[in-house]
């Protein structure tokens, strides 16, 4: 079990960090099997997309906000972050990524994400690899 | 393999039974290592979110339904369940949950909820500890 | 780890592959664990849903071309199909299932559905047994 840190800037951002989940992967020696990414924080999520043109990670989220705004839904609880909760757990909390010889098999244009809802903030994404 | 129960009572309802899966997880008596869950249904999910205040859990319906209501969206499936059946697979079929020194690692504030969509009914969700 | 070859052919469609699935474990060998299955695209997702009524699947990509429809929601990027990123982040890229017995642990009324939001084309989705 290894903990990655995650650090966000913005209030939504999407952050990759495929070359932390890589690095430790190598570090653990392991060949093949699956990794197990789970963030421990009910405002963020974790999702796997286009790393390539970063307007894609912008249009994500511009699209969320449009249907999801932070304010006018007549949402109840107090923190005035209710879209937050609800996108973190359309995007997921965890992410199963298969390993073989040694490598995440990753598509050609994949990149892992934290989705980061209700930021800046250092995010734990625990790792487990099986 | 464990078949756990979660019942609800409305319609629409996000029920915890994080509890259940911790005891489930003690009686196994591993100690490091993944907790999956799977919803054996159609018309409801799972997902991990904030189980502290209970307007979290009432303002997540309230932004879905809002988005995906039950009547008025041009459905054409005959058992007027069609929005139940989305949010299902919007919220997602399966959680993965990583645990160490035979404890669930959840954030602070996290907590395991059935996603009922089209309650009230018992609901079957399979635990698998690997 | 296995490689299966889903084909799609329209721009949305959800295509069922649980026999494929089911093939594969059954060659496998195995009689109790979870499989994974991982799809190596930002276009496209995985589901488990309803695979009696084709207006299940009709009407949940109904809904989310209505909330997400491919233009007039002010995207940037440049090839027109940041609707297909979306709703492949929506749906997710992986789904971990369980079985024993050597039998997929579906629920009655359940498939397993490549969600294909840019097509159509050839997917490859890993599938991994632990």
């Amino acid at each position: 079990m290894q903990i990655l840190k995650v650090r966000s800037h913005h209030r939504e951002e999407l952050v990759e960090f495929t070359d932390q989940v890589r690095q430790k992967l190598n570090e653990s020696g392991a060949t093949e099997g699956i990794v197990v990414l789970y963030v421990q924080h009910t405002t963020a999520g974790l999702t796997v997309n286009e790393n390539a043109d970063p307007d894609v990670p912008r249009d994500m989220l511009h699209a969320l906000r449009t249907l999801i705004p932070q304010h006018g839904m007549d949402f109840r609880h107090g923190e005035e972050n209710s879209d937050a909760h609800i996108k973190a757990s359309i995007a997921g909390s965890s992410l199963t990524i298969p390993f073989a010889g040694g490598e995440l098999l990753l598509g050609r244009w994949q990149g892992i994400f934290l989705c980061e809802f209700d930021g800046g903030r250092e995010r734990k994404v625990i790792m487990m690899v099986r």
